[in-house]
């Protein structure tokens, strides 16, 4: 039986080799494995060629229906309602670390790469409970890539969205304070609930502690000691295999280092993943979207590497993922020794400090008074949530406006102000018939507007790239942290729910009080990382949003005074008439 | 039989009132008589209003047509080529100096003037030749007027446009040097042909003498030796009949006196009647177009006192029309003098040194090697007639371009800076809802940002009013200099063709040689004056687009730096943050 999808969504393609989707299309697949989150197949009108597998539902008949791999294993049963998928941003890092990325093969240690990666196979889990030590309440298998892979091939809806499904039971069974009956909450599956209810357990050395403090504003992250940026440069196109096999390599210098790396886009990706599943309330960026096709494009490799240039900022400037092992590796570790590279790589993978765990490493200030209201923290995260809701939509438009102005400004503004250049070169050219002396520095003059003119159109087309590119750059990536936000609340929100039923569970005597105090103890912990990681947001944004609206007003000061600077360039030329 | 009109042309309605039309569809009209250019009717959608007269063509049936009356005497039977009206001006000059005018009923001494006025009544000419003092050759019928009115009734073309018909068959009576047949000729009606022929004669005062001196550029008109200017100002809407009739009434101010007097756009109707009568080869300017209705609304008033001032502005320049008598009545009478006015006014009305007889008003330089190469005359009106040509399209052009990038402005680019604008509002009130004390200051920065933006849109929107306008007033001046060209140019190969019949009639022995040489003689001065006015046109040409074109670049340049500093002001909220 040939294999089949339904289009969840238009998508209209906008590269070469891919197809257009119009919503409940039928298509038929090439083969169900994705390609960097891109399946091959034949759309209803014929067109062969590739779209996001996230735009699709793969149909599968109900007798012939294999029973569900591993891979689709985190899927819930009904999915959730689709929602429209978002319009201008992809965020690429959540596709699965698969083997292959940008160059669409896998020329770099991927014999121990696909084997290695959880979840990027179609096989089972490996057994990281084993590997783990074997405490009984540890999880390593919630990530958010993997929910991500979940909901993309089930369908249920576009990866990135800000308004994910969570679960929206969430935490809400009412009989004993247990187990979460629904595995596929992000609170269960992120490790919260198992933290929450004191089943996570491990050696938390000194190096993996991460400090919450009390500032002005209240928790923050205990800030990094050691700052630093890191500079991304340079992408040169590579070859392996004799030149059979191209990439981009980008030139990476860490400020605290100072000496330079060379990573591929699938690095990045690789990292990503793993922070994206050791760190359940932290809000890690995602990278700049994936691209199938033109990947070698300068335009394209240009825009990358700003995107990167943005994520490699944020990076650097959390003081929790910046001094992170798996970051620091990817920043320090010598692109020329492939071994030590690997190494640690694997010590990355194995890191038990993950989900569940990962909670046992914050230490949050301790004494009379440091224990947070939870009513007030129940009321901080829902004026987040809010914010987060207005912001999306905000940033949505803006991204939008931004769009919109770039493409008017490359079309309409360039053409206005060219024909009015093509205009008065037309008269000075009727002019010219008369050949009197005296009109002949009008003439030139005239001519000389007419070629200020039309240099003002192409200043106008030339423009968004100084200044709204770099403003959509900044959306992009806010938007991908926008979509990271409520998984983090839906964890915070799961911990109160199970410090709400441990009291009552209490009162009815079916709780002994010391345990419900070490319930609501750990949902303290995890309450002060969320509002670190809030807080760590609202300083970014505030900081962000300042440097790229002076950038912004700068580059069109800038541009209205080259315009103007044109036009009395032209105006001298009349004093000699 | 109720009359009925073939539209011409499209027309599309523009104020309440009006009616558009579509080419070739048939209306019936209410009435023959047209109210100041405009006709009253029914078109073919049921729609009742007005539409310009000039732009259909009564139909009459043939049997039940009556003789053409004296008003339409002129009409050449086949009339022409309807040629595409033009697309920005309408001259409302060449309209008939009827009796009702910008107030749509003659409150002005209209027992005289509508009997007065030749042409202005259905009724037959007034008895000149008597007037005139019996002198057989002369001819007072011919006026640009005329000509306009009987193309415009018969709807032959739209008065204005620059290709006027100008008989084409003009001066190729193959015969005697005679009489041209073609009585609809512009050479024959302007006089040029019977003062070539001799047959102009006439007491020529000294005052009346008009001298055509040698400049460097070859001829010119001699300078007026006590160049003026006049201002227009104060629009005023006044009513007589205790405010049963309003009329606007402007102020002038002439630099020569320094007295006021007021005018009113009927009156400005009559001085350019008179000029375009009297002055065959000279280019009248003309006046802003009539509006039948809106007529009190301030953009209108206030377009119309610029486009007045224009006009007045190369009345004054014209150092044969500033010195006219007609126009010093107009200029200096005391408006309150109303018997003063009348005598003024029925001087001009009774001027013989019009038509032929101006052109005995002309004296040109004298002596050895004074006399002009007819060959070389020809010549540079050719290149003339190819500049003028090549002008009018470019001015055209210039024209629709200005236009639609003032209507891009208003609209357009307002709106596009205006989303911007509302997009920074948007993000933020988004960023209001975190109520931290720390993001404040950029929260109250980006909305003043939002502020600036939607300032420049407004600003964008008012600035065609600053630079275009003018512009799109200077060309709508110069159309109306370049729709009088073919005219004068007319005029010119006329006597031009008279000289080379009379040496051909000459050599084959059927002319006097004396008779020859008067001929050249008197084409010699009609070329002298044609020239001195080719010469004047450039002259004010390169003037008046020298000094708009400095004028637009100087607003483009305010407007931009008005921009700038727009955003400077935003640009300095952030640093505060």
């Amino acid at each position: 039986m040939a294999l089949r999808a339904r289009a969840l969504y238009d998508f209209r393609s906008e590269n070469p080799g891919e197809i257009s989707l119009r919503e409940h299309e039928v298509l038929s697949l090439c083969s169900e494995q994705d390609i960097e989150g891109w399946l091959e197949g034949v759309n209803s009108r014929g067109d062969r060629g590739l779209f996001p597998a996230s735009y699709v539902q793969v149909i599968r008949a109900p007798a012939a229906e294999p029973p569900p791999s591993a891979r689709y294993a985190n899927l819930p049963a009904g999915g959730f309602e689709p929602l429209p998928p978002p319009a201008a941003f992809k965020p690429a890092a959540q596709q699965p670390p698969q083997g292959s990325d940008d160059d669409w093969d896998d020329d770099w240690d991927d014999s121990s790469t696909v084997a290695d990666e959880p979840g990027a196979l179609g096989s089972s889990y490996p057994d990281y409970e084993a590997a783990g030590g074997g405490a009984s309440g540890r999880y390593r298998l919630s990530t958010r890539s993997e929910l991500s892979l979940g909901s993309r091939g089930g369908g249920s809806h576009p990866a990135g969205h800000p308004h994910a499904p969570g679960g929206g039971g969430g935490a809400k069974s009412s009989a004993t304070v247990s187990r979460n009956l629904n595995r596929f909450s992000t609170f269960v599956k992120s490790g919260g609930e198992a933290f929450v209810l004191g089943e996570a357990s491990g050696f938390v050395k000194d190096g993996d502690k991460l400090c919450v403090v009390l500032g002005p504003r209240g928790p923050e992250w205990q800030e990094n000691p050691y700052p630093f940026q890191c500079s991304i440069e340079d992408p040169t196109k590579q070859t392996k295999f004799k030149g059979m096999k191209s990439y981009i390599a980008y030139k990476l210098v860490p400020s605290h280092t100072g000496q330079q790396v060379h990573r591929r886009y699938k690095h990045f990706d690789w990292l990503y993943g793993r922070l994206a599943e050791k760190f359940p309330v932290i809000s890690v960026p995602h990278l700049p979207e994936k691209q199938a096709t033109g990947r070698f494009e300068e335009d394209f490799i240009s825009k990358r590497r700003k995107g990167l240039a943005w994520w490699m900022d944020h990076m650097c400037s959390h003081p929790v993922l910046a001094q992170c092992d798996a970051f620091q590796h990817f920043l320090t570790c010598p692109s020329t020794d492939e071994k030590a590279w690997k190494q640690g790589k694997r010590k990355a993978e194995k890191d038990e400090m993950v989900g569940a765990n990962f909670f046992l490493t914050i230490s949050v200030p301790t004494g009379p008074g440091a224990s947070l209201d939870l009513q007030e923290v129940e009321s901080q995260v829902d004026g987040f949530k809010a914010f987060t809701k207005k912001m999306d939509e905000s940033a949505l438009q803006l991204n939008h406006t931004a769009n919109e102005f770039a493409r008017k400004q490359v079309t309409g503004f360039k053409k206005e102000y060219q024909k009015v250049g093509h205009s008065f070169k037309c008269l000075s050219q009727a002019f010219e018939l008369d050949q009197q002396a005296f009109s002949a520095g009008l003439n030139q003059a005239i001519a000389f507007t007419a070629e200020a003119y039309d240099a003002i159109g192409d200043l106008f087309a030339d423009q968004p790239r100084q200044d709204l590119d770099p403003v959509m750059d900044l959306l992009a990536l806010y938007q991908g942290h926008l979509a990271n936000f409520p998984d983090i609340i839906h964890v915070q929100k799961g911990a109160l729910t199970k410090v709400k039923e441990s009291k009552r569970h209490v009162e009815e005597g079916k709780m002994e009080l010391q345990k419900a105090e070490g319930i609501q103890e750990r949902c303290n912990i995890i309450s002060f990382a969320t509002l670190a990681e809030i807080n760590h947001f609202h300083k970014i944004r505030v900081r962000d949003f300042k440097s790229q609206m002076q950038h912004f007003l700068q580059q069109q000061i800038l541009f209205f005074q080259k315009v103007t600077q044109k036009l009395e360039e032209a105006l001298h030329k009349y004093d000699s008439v």
